[in-house]
C-alpha cells in the first residue's frame, strides 16, 4: 500500500502517518519528492482498512499496489532518484553520467595506482577494483581482500576517485561497507537474499548486477529486497544476459535501460566489458550504452591486460578509455547531459606525490 | 580458394585467371578493392592444385580458406563494400548512414503517401513497405501483393526514395526485383536456401535479416549463399534474437555490428523496430545502434499506428521519426560519419503535386 | 468459427452445411470424430452472422474461436488425428510407436540398403533419408536429389518400408510427394508460409519439424498453415531448440509433447538424433522421449557414422539402434503403447533378393 | 595435479602420500575406487615438482590435470559415487533409484505429516520441505525455520524418510546440518560460492541444484567448490534452464544426465516440478527422467496444492505421486536398476500412532 501525502503536507504530519503505520506492526517508508512526500508501507497488509489512512491529516491518496515491486516502482517515486557523494563531482542518476573504471582486480598498489591515475585523467570519478573476486574455480585468484580494500583508500584519497567494489558474503561486506564508497552485488548474488537484506541494512550506496537469467522484474525485486530494510541508495546495472551467441561473451540487453527508466526511479548504469567479454567491442557498446540513455557506464581498465590475473580479454587500454570518454561525452551532451573533465594531469601528479 | 592479384595486375589478367578457373569446372568471383583485385573460387576444389595459379601472370598470392565463408570475408576483399543507387544521394556502406523508413504494410495509396511524404522530409532515403508480409497466421492480413509494389514505384517517383521491400518466394521475388530497387529477406526466410540463391541470381541489392536464432556464423553463411550465385550486394540486418526476456519481443543484439564489420566486408543494418517490439524504445535503441557503429537503421513509421493492420504497437509516429533523424545525425557525426538532409518541405509539395 | 454437429446429424446435414458455408465465400473443413462431426471455417469471417447457422439442421453448436490455431486445436476434433499407411503395419499416432530411421543423406545405393535393411530388421516401419539437404554452408554436399528419391522407392519396394524425406521448396516438393509417403519440412522452413500452403496442397502426410527459435503456438500456427489448405494429416516434430547450453548441439524440449497433446489432436514425434548432436546422448534421449508419451521417434542411423557425407557424429550404428527399439518397445508397453516387430532376417533376406 | 596408486598400494603407503603432499602447503583428497586410490591435490601447485611424487612407494601414475574441474571428474574417481544412509533402504547413485517428494513448504505439522505419510507408503525414501524459502519478492511467505526442521525431524522418526531441505546462507546452514540429512543447495545460490564452501565444511551430504543459466561446466565447478573443502558428498541435480520456451515455467535439459554421468562420478537426479512449473506436465517429466539414466528424483507433492503457499500450481497430488513411483519403477527395471518398494499402509499407521 501507498500513502500520497497532500503538497502542503507538513514534516509533522508525514510523520505521524508513519507512526501510526508502525502502530499497526508495519514499516513505512516516506520518500521525498520534488512535489510531495509519499508513504510506501512494507509488510503483511492484509488485514489493514484502507479507509482509515485516508481519514489522517495530510494524506492525499492511498493507492494498493498490485505490481510485486513497491518501493522500486515509479508509482512510489515519481522523480529520478539521484545518489551524491558529498565533497566530489560524482553522482549517479542525475545529469552527469557517472563513469566508473579500473582494473578487474586488485593485484598491486602500483598496478592500482597506475590505472587509477589513468582513469581519473581520463574523466572516471569512480574507481572500481575487486578485492573479493567470484571466481567459477576454486583454485583460481580469489583477491586479496581486505589488502586491496585499502589500497583503494589510498587511490581515493590520491585522486578524490570514489570507491566501488564487490562483497561476496557478510563478512566482505562488512570490510566493503567500512572501506568502499559504493558495495557492489555482483550477477552472480543477484538472488542472494541474504546478502541483499544485509546490504539493505548498510548505509552506503548498493550497485546492483543483473544476473545472468534475470528478467527485468526479478531485478527489480532484487532491489526490492536492498530497498525493503531502509537502503534507498540502488544503483542497477546491466551486464550482459546469457543466450545462444557466441559471438560475444554475453549479450548485452541494452533495452531494458528504457524498461527500467519506464518502471523505476533507480538509476541503471551499463558494463559493456562483462557485457561483451572482447576488448574490441568494449568501446563501441560503451557508446551505444550512453545514447540509449544508461545513466552511467563501468569499464575494466588494465595498464597490462595481458597480465591482468583476470578477465584481461575484456579490459582496455587507458589510452582507449581516454577515447571512449571523449566519444562518450559527445554522445551524453547531445541527450541534455554530460561527463565533467578528469582531473589535470598536474593536479594528478600533485595529488599523487602528496602521499 | 582464394586468388590475391598483384596490385599493378591488368583487366586482361584478372580476366585470363578467370577463365582458367571456369576452365577447371569452378566459379571464379573477381572482387576489386581500392588496392588490387581477389578472385573467389567457388564449386568443389578438392583436386585442385595451388601452384598452378600461383604460376598465372598477375598473381600475388593463393589463400586455402578454411573458414566455411569465403566471399563474404574481409579476407577476400578488405575494404568495406559500398552499394551505391546512382541519381540519388543514397548509398549504403559508405560514409553516409541508410535510413530506410515506412508502415509495416501497405495499406492503401493515401497511408502510404502520407508517410512516405513525411519520412522524406526527416531525411530517409529509403522507403519500406510490405507488399507480402509472412503472417504466423494464415488467417491475418497477407499484404496488397503486387497493387502495393506499384504504390511504391510512384512513391519512388514522387519523392526519389528508393523502395525495400520483403520478398516471401519464387513468384514474389520476381515482381520485387521488377518493382524495388533493395530486395528484402525476412528473418523466418533467412535459412530457406532456395530462396537465398534466387536472390543471388537477381541485379538488386539484398537485405538480408538475421533469424530469430541465428549465430553470426550462420548469418554470414546464408550471405554466402547469395553471394556464390553471383550478387555481391548484401547488406546484413541485426533485428532482435529469442531470449528468455520478456520486456521487449526480441533482444537486440548490438554487438554483432562490430563482430560482422571485423570479419566481413559487408554493411550492416539494425532494426530497432522488430528489434524491440514497443514504440517506446524504437528511438533510444536507434540511437544506441548508430552510436555502436551501425551503417544504417530501418525503422516502421505509421501516421495513425493504431489502425495499423500490422505491427502498430512497434511502429512511430512520423514526429518522433523525424527527431530520432535529428539525433542520430548528430551522433553520427561524433563518428565522422553523417545523415544526409530530407527533401524540404515545398519540394515534397511540389513532387507530390506533380504526379 | 466452428459448426459443432448434434451426434445424430446425418453426411447430408454436414454436407448442406458446407454448402452454405461456402456460399458465404468461406471454406469449410469437415472433422469428423468418434461421437460428432465439427466444421471448421477459414477465411475473413468478420460478416458472418453466428445466428444463421445455429438455424441450419442437424447444428449442435456454433463457437467463436479466440485462439489464433483452428484446425489443429482439440476444440475443433477432441479425438487423436491417426495417420494409416494402408497395406502396412504402420501408422502415426495411434495405439502403435512410429519408428522412422534412416541416414541422414542418401549417399549410395549400396549404403542405403545397408541402413534400410538393419532398421527394418530392428523394427522401423519408416526409412528416412535426405535427398534435398538444407546445408549451412552453399559449398556442402546438397544431396543426390530424384536419383536419392528413386533408391528409396526401391527400398519401399524390399523392405515394405514407408519413405520419409525432407521438400525444401516447389521442385523438391513435388518430387518428394510423388515418390515419398511422407513429406518433411526442415525446421529452418518451418516458417516458410509459401512452402507450408503448397505441402497443404499435396495429399501426402506433413512431418513438420519445430524451428529452432519456435514456440508452441508458432509450430501450431505452422500446422494450421498446412491443414487451412486442406492436408489435415500433419505430424508435428520435436527436434531441440537453441539455448546457452554447449553440451549439446540443441536442447531437446520434451515438456513440448505433453503440451501439444493438451492442445492439438496432432501426433507428436521427437528426433533425438538433431536434438542431441551427440551419438552417445541419442539413445538415453529416445527412451526418455518415448516415457514423456512420444508418439513416434525419428532417429539417424549409419553404417559407417564415420564416413557419412553429413551428420556423421550423430548417427547411431545399426547395432545400437536395434538395442534401442528393444529398450523403447518395454517403455511403450508401460504407457499401453506397443513397438511392432521389425521383419524377420530372413524375411528381410528374401525381399532384398525378389528384387 | 592428481596421484594414481598403484592396486596393490598400501593404506600406509597412501596416507605417506597425503602427508608429503600436506608438507608442500597443499592439500589432499584421497578417493578410493573398486580398484586402486586417486588423490586429488588442491591449492597452488605452480611450483611443484611432479618427479617427486613419481618416487614415492606405491605410486603408479602422476597425471597433471588441464579440465578446470578434478575432484567431480572420472578422470580423478573411475567409479560411481554412491551415498548411503545407514539404518535405511535409502542410497544415492546406486542401483536403486532415490525418490524424494514432499511439500514445497513445510506450512504446518498436519500438513507436512499428511503429505509425509502418504509418499513414505507410496516409495519415496526422502522426505523434501522448505524451511528457509528463497523467494524473488521480500513480502512473500519466507518458510517457517527452525520450526519445520522440527517437524521434519518427527517426520524422520515416524516414518522413516531421510529429510532434504534448502539452506540459504551461513545461518540457516548450520540448523539445517543439524537436523536434516541432506542439505540441499538451490538454483539461486548455486554459484553463491561463500554457501558452497561452507557446505563444503559440513559432513552431510550436499543436493546441489543446477542454476537456471548454468553451463555444465559451471555445475561440476560449483561442486567442485564443496568437495574441494573435503565434503565428497554431492548429488547433482537438474531442475530447469531459462529459454524462450513460455509452454512450461523452465526447460527440463534431460540431456544434462548422461553428460554429467561421461564426465563425473558424482550421481545427478531430477527435479520435474520446478523444471515445468505445471502440474499436468511433472508425471511425463518423471518417466522421461528416469528413462534418460538418472539416478533419482525430487518431487513436489501437497495433498491440497490450491491452498499452498508456494509453488502450488506445480505440486502433485498424493494420488499422482503414488501413480508414478509405479511407472518409474517399471522403467527403472528396464534399466537394471529399481525403487524399493513403499512402506506398507498399516506399518505407517503403527509408526504414525507409535509418535
Amino acid at each position: 500500500m501507498l500513502i500520497v501525502m497532500k503538497k502542503q503536507a507538513s514534516a509533522e504530519e508525514v510523520r505521524a502517518v508513519c507512526e501510526h503505520i508502525e502502530s499497526l506492526g508495519l514499516r513505512p517508508h516516506p520518500l521525498p519528492g520534488a512535489q510531495r512526500t509519499a508513504i510506501g508501507i512494507t509488510g503483511n497488509q492484509s488485514t489493514i482498512n484502507q479507509g482509515t489512512f485516508e481519514e489522517l491529516s495530510g494524506v492525499a491518496e492511498v493507492i494498493r499496489v498490485t505490481k510485486p515491486y513497491k518501493l522500486v516502482s515509479r508509482d512510489v517515486k515519481e522523480d529520478d532518484t539521484v545518489i551524491y557523494f558529498p565533497g566530489t563531482n560524482a553522482s549517479i542518476g542525475g545529469k552527469n553520467l557517472a563513469i566508473m573504471a579500473g582494473p578487474c582486480s586488485i593485484e598491486t598498489r602500483e598496478q592500482a595506482f597506475a590505472v587509477a591515475e589513468q582513469v581519473a585523467a581520463a574523466g572516471a570519478q569512480f574507481f572500481r577494483g575487486g578485492a573479493y573476486k567470484p571466481r567459477t574455480s576454486p583454485y583460481a585468484f580469489q583477491g586479496l581482500g581486505e589488502e586491496a580494500l585499502k589500497i583503494m583508500v589510498e587511490i581515493r584519497d590520491a585522486f578524490g576517485l570514489r570507491i566501488v567494489t564487490e562483497a561476496l558474503d557478510h563478512e566482505s561486506l562488512e570490510l566493503v561497507e567500512k572501506y568502499a564508497d559504493v558495495i557492489q552485488i555482483g550477477a552472480r548474488n543477484m538472488q542472494n537474499y541474504t546478502l541483499l537484506r544485509e546490504a539493505g541494512r548498510t548505509r552506503k550506496p548498493v550497485l546492483l548486477k543483473r544476473g545472468m537469467a534475470s528478467t527485468l522484474e526479478e531485478l527489480l525485486m532484487a532491489a526490492e529486497y536492498i530497498m525493503s530494510e531502509g537502503n534507498y541508495q540502488v544503483i542497477l546495472c546491466e551486464r550482459g544476459i546469457r543466450t545462444f551467441v557466441d559471438h560475444t561473451r554475453n549479450t548485452l540487453d541494452l533495452s531494458i535501460v528504457p524498461a527500467v527508466q519506464r518502471l523505476s526511479h533507480l538509476p541503471i548504469i551499463v558494463d559493456p566489458s562483462h557485457g561483451t567479454g572482447k576488448r574490441n567491442k568494449v568501446v563501441p557498446l560503451a557508446r551505444a550504452a550512453v545514447a540509449v540513455g544508461a545513466d552511467g557506464l563501468i569499464i575494466e581498465v588494465h595498464h597490462q591486460p595481458d597480465k591482468a590475473l583476470s578477465d584481461g580479454a575484456q579490459s582496455i587500454y587507458p589510452q582507449q578509455f581516454a577515447e571512449m570518454v571523449g566519444e562518450v561525452r559527445q554522445i551524453a551532451r547531445i541527450l541534455h547531459r554530460d561527463v565533467p573533465d578528469g582531473i589535470q594531469v598536474e593536479e594528478v601528479a600533485t595529488l599523487a606525490k602528496s602521499k
